[in-house]
């Protein structure tokens, strides 16, 4: 018994097994068969490994974004002069990558608590307190008319803010001019590579004075708020005044093979909703808005100062994937192309068993029947075709 | 030589070689065997290429989100009138993807620095001032025992503030009233789509009517915060009172081979940490809360309102997947199918030359041994096999 | 014609090909070859599913993040003594993913709108009212130039802010003790698992009194300041001086195979950028602040108290992936793996037929040539064959 195994195994060791083809010399059929296998290698070679990088293994980034406004705007509404500056005008102040510019506004100064007629603005009108009565969840109603205005009295910050008419032209519309700086980490985790977008040529000398151009300085991590919204097709002056979002990308498409200086980033601007070109019917939702209020005490009264803004919403969104080298990716490509291999094999055998004209005399080349030897098993037929040579 | 060379490349393209196979003529084996293969070849076509949709290539969606709240609340504290509006409850107010919406609150009006007693919460209690002397880092000591409350006196914002109770019911109870509008742009980069959830059906005039419904308006992208809570597991009081977070999954599944009008967003919520079910033992820490400060300026002094804010914390996620059918994708799927074909005939091959009982037959159909070749290895035996029909 | 397709459905369902092989007993061959399938397959096991867990379909998680510091500094500037708690150096004060620590600051009290002269920093120098006239963007001159600073008067908040000097040491240097909790959730939705970094062993008592330390306590999800800045290869002080961006990355890396228990976090910090080791040519952007202001009202006049706060800025990056168990990739990857056993088959075959010496008898025993016999094409040779042995 123990030999019985040792012997399979130095079988299993010592032999080895090939599979015996038929070589079918019909220039038809073998041009047909090697044109369609070079296809199928061209298409490994040149689709899957060169264009696609299919020996890559891919990372996507995580990344981290700090940004940074300048710009000051003065702005002179009925002789009260005034300037705005950064604090003034950037929403949330700590340099987050998503951020609103301030580039028009309703201010509603010294609101405090108490009572006051609803905005006269066609839909609140009353002509007695009857109307008021009723408890609309929106507005807290006092239940009163109030006869100049012609609305209902409600408990609210007041006076109420009167937001009918946007101001036009956009009163910080000198925001155009305003620059902005883009600090981008990013990590690929899985090659332990950290790069950032201020890359090898973009020094501290360059960054003082570039400014960034998609032909000139396409490195430039400085930005004139104007150009971002131009780039991503809006018209500034239309975003300026009711608002608008914009998307800043930051496209990291980098082969790690390569010297890691190649890695670096690409700067795209889009619309993300809002006043764009022909969406009128798409998206219904245009401008972008929010309301905030500056809190002070004023004769041991809490007040505030409503502001709604209306301005430039800049999201700026990293999109990173590098590529390297890498054992699995590369023959799990190799791989499937043996497989699409046989695919071509395949094809070439239904060509020449169904379609040539000699079709039976390549299907009896190619195939061997056990149907006849199995009238007379007692004897391996192929022991005895071994025998033949003999004779 | 340049013969040969030519020789051979004309022999490579006007040969081609198949492998030669013995045909089994045997019902079992053969049934066996095309049922293995149909299996293989069902799993390929239903399940990868239908099911899991393996000819399409993948890309995950990079997204922007901006949010809105709408809704007033009004508070009777002791006679005291207050309207809560927007800027006033939500944090931060630019229409972030993750906020606040407050729905208590612990107000500490009129802080300014000083030096006052710790509160007494049982923890700090002194007798005499050497208690109080040692210096804690958390709190700077002055080194006095306040007699009236018992409590070291520290440098501090003062009065402290007094968190000890909970206001219950919450203050801003109707907070379950308020509206959440969501605006989503997601990109697909790879296929160059762009997707907003105000898609075709939600045009203006059904936004300004419609409002959320998991069954009747699975669409609209107006939400009752009530409702989100609710959805997401949580008791809306409970959350109010004491806060809890909720996460809103927007989820984009996209299959990009159909029109664009079917890539519908979908929307999920659920309690991300907080007081949801039966989780007192896993989830430790309960409730949402933080602290900010109105800051203002009265009779030349620095003050404060200290604000102890307890609210609903929502934080949108998008997650967005668009399939489109590639070539790449789809020849290694089917690169792997013949590859997996591959091992069916591997399992078909071991029945018929282990466990039939003519194994040994079709060892000798299927073996050719070149052993006994061996032995007068002068002549090719394949030649001779050649002339033999010629005899 | 029915019976014909009749016994083609048969003859497929009931025969059955497998390839013919050659059996080759050489034992350099041999041995080669199964070295190489060995290879191959150990590769396969090995590699593809015991360390890249190529069975496993992957899942990245989509999360959410709280934090929430603790701490209060004490200053004494010139006898002023002052607290500073959660409230005053926290921004935003939410409890975000990414938010900044304030530990240094300039701060400009009582700015209110008006004319003053530029801060006479070496750059704005004038001497006469002329060299005020040109209409610089960055700044509104009036066009007078102030002779006791020898600068150009301008439109701003004044007094202008003096940011010349940076204070040293940092005014916040206690900031190193405040501490850093997080409360991160993560969703694996292919899954349909949820998680949170308050894992199993996390309960109640622990994190009353737990500190995260890389080796004792590395799931506590509590971080001391000055040890997060360290950990990140930072220089607490300089960091604190002039500001500083840190990465904290948790990451999960789940095998959902295993008991959720053991898909726990890990958490890793890294400088963004900034004040790190050696990298003074490749960053040249250095520290980190920004500027907000507190708004007032005084004497019915706005003012506002402008800070530059120098800060760490803490973004928390979540990097989820699981791994469950899936028939497709492990169908795809041994798919892959047969495809690879083709070409070791290949190269053994190259071996065979083009390097053995005796080359050109197994290359007869491996192929079979269509050509002679195209000569007599009206009898089949595999017809002749098999009659040869019943003579």
């Amino acid at each position: 018994m123990k030999s019985v195994i040792k012997r399979s195994f130095s079988d299993f060791f010592f032999e080895y097994e090939t599979p015996r083809q038929v070589l079918v010399k019909n220039k038809r059929v073998a041009v047909v068969c090697r044109i369609i296998q070079l296809g199928v290698l061209s298409y490994i070679i040149g689709w899957v490994f060169m264009y696609e990088k299919g020996y890559q293994t891919v990372d996507t980034a995580i990344s981290s974004v700090f940004t940074k406004m300048k710009g000051v705007s003065y702005t002179n509404i009925s002789g009260k002069e005034r300037i705005w500056d950064v604090a003034d005008y950037v929403f949330p102040e700590q340099g987050d990558s998503s951020f609103v510019v301030m580039t028009n506004y309703i201010s509603t100064e010294g609101q405090k608590q108490g009572k006051c007629p609803e905005l006269p603005d066609g839909k609140n009108n009353c002509t007695s307190d009857t109307a008021c009565d009723e408890g609309k969840y929106k507005r807290q109603m006092t239940g009163k008319c109030n006869t100049n205005t012609s609305t209902c009295e409600i408990y609210s910050w007041c006076p109420v803010e009167d937001d009918r008419e946007i101001p036009n032209p956009p009163i910080l519309r000198t925001a155009e001019n305003y620059t902005l700086f883009i600090k981008n980490s990013i990590t690929f985790r899985q090659f332990n590579v950290v790069r950032s977008n201020l890359v090898e040529s973009v020094n501290q000398s360059y960054i003082s004075k570039c400014l960034y151009h998609s032909q000139t300085d396409p490195l430039c991590p400085i930005f004139r708020l104007g150009d971002i919204v131009e780039h991503s097709g809006f018209n500034f002056s239309e975003v300026a005044r009711v608002g608008g979002a914009i998307g800043v990308l930051i496209d990291w498409d980098c082969n790690l093979d390569l010297n890691i200086r190649h890695c670096k980033p690409k700067y795209e601007f889009y619309g993300l909703y809002g006043t764009g070109k022909n969406d009128q019917e798409e998206k219904p939702s245009l401008g972008y808005n929010f309301r905030y209020a500056k809190y002070y005490v004023e004769d041991k009264l809490e007040k505030r100062t409503l502001m709604k803004v209306f301005g430039v919403r800049i999201d700026i969104i990293v999109h990173g994937r590098a590529g390297k080298f890498d054992i699995i990716p590369t023959l799990t490509a190799i791989g499937s192309g043996v497989g699409i291999f046989g695919v071509a094999t395949v094809v070439c055998d239904l060509l020449l068993l169904y379609l040539l004209p000699k079709r039976d005399f390549y299907k009896s080349m190619k195939f061997k029947n056990t149907e006849d030897q199995e009238e007379n098993p007692t004897l391996p037929p192929s022991q005895k075709e071994r025998e033949l040579p003999k004779e």
